[in-house]
């Protein structure tokens, strides 16, 4: 937008107190009404924790540093902000929001910052986990609808750590996707796989949210 | 920290109202009092914006993109999260709440993202800005303490755009800083020297904040 074409709201004395209503009445400008509201509600937060806390400037300065390496370490194949949003609760909270259980359903999760797109598409009875320290585990698999019954050819993104609680994107030069699979459900509803028993793992201590 | 030292509270059957409290008792296991407060007041007012906006996965998805590509364009010269928090008006709410303005005194600013540490120091009369379309003015400061005494020997520090509204930062290949000073108020609390009249300048929009 040309800023000449934009009639700013006179903005002085600004105190603790009117702040927030003229950063509303700015960026209230906005055509979207949707945007709009949740910029509004966003900058009511984020100006009442401030207000709360009484956050202080280097408290706010840390913050900016530990947003900006958040960001700076995601690559194709790494998210830190969903990193972040999981530790904070936000992407269950969000995903609970927008898909509501149905009472007789398994309960949703989220996506995590460790999905891709590489996992190839298996057959039954695939193995599809190769660390030879993992535990072998048979994993044998139902798919039903909430009335009970079994649902064929539904497409199921699989994956999971090594033995020792990686993903395999968190090695610099591996060779190709592990842990990984596609499956489709059969006429009975019915996958299954071979892959290992899984592991307990922390948040990755190589990013800035595990630190 | 040890995965296995951590005592985690059970999770289980997380719901949209009980969430919160599930995440501030796994944060609230932080040891320093105060990043413990800071963590739960953020974790609440997160989850309260989600809640009141019933944000929905793909407006979660475009935040989470939006703070990405701001975090991936800072660089040692450009703080692209500054000019975010500025833009939502917590700059100032964060200066304000750490520096109480006293009466007599003139109101604070915020740093802003182009603040560099290049500036040369420079005498009373210097020409800081070099630009030959900007329209010249002189500058003609005294700095007094909020009695009207004036105070010798203050450090100044001095930065403002070209007259096409840019900062020197923001140019590839410029050859060093330009339209910046470091000055020292004189025994009168004078300081003075020339420059070009300042002119409006959008939000930089070759970054996320600006678009």
């Amino acid at each position: 937008m040309d800023p000449s074409e934009v009639t700013v709201p006179p903005l002085k004395d600004l105190t603790i107190d009117n702040i927030t209503d003229n950063v509303k009445l700015i960026n209230g400008q906005c055509p979207d009404p949707r945007f709009k509201y949740i910029l509004e509600r966003l900058v009511q937060h984020l100006h009442d924790f401030a207000r709360e806390t009484r956050l202080s400037q280097d408290e706010w300065m840390t913050g900016i540093q530990f947003l900006t390496s958040v960001g700076q370490i995601c690559t194709d194949v790494r998210q830190e902000f969903i990193l972040l949003s999981d530790i904070l609760g936000l992407s269950l909270l969000v995903d609970s929001i927008d898909h509501p259980k149905p009472p007789a359903s398994t309960e949703g999760t989220v996506l995590g910052p460790f999905h891709s797109h590489e996992a190839q598409s298996e057959p039954n009875g695939a193995q599809i986990a190769h660390d030879p320290d993992g535990e072998p585990c048979l994993v044998l698999c139902t798919l039903k609808d909430t009335s009970g019954k079994p649902i064929d050819g539904v497409k199921i993104d699989i994956w999971e750590t090594d033995s020792k609680g990686f993903y395999d994107v968190q090695y610099a030069g591996r060779e190709g996707p592990d842990q990984r699979a596609v499956m489709h459900s059969d006429e009975e509803g019915v996958f299954w796989f071979k892959a290992i028993v899984p592991v307990p793992y922390p948040i990755p201590h190589d990013g800035p949210v595990g630190k």
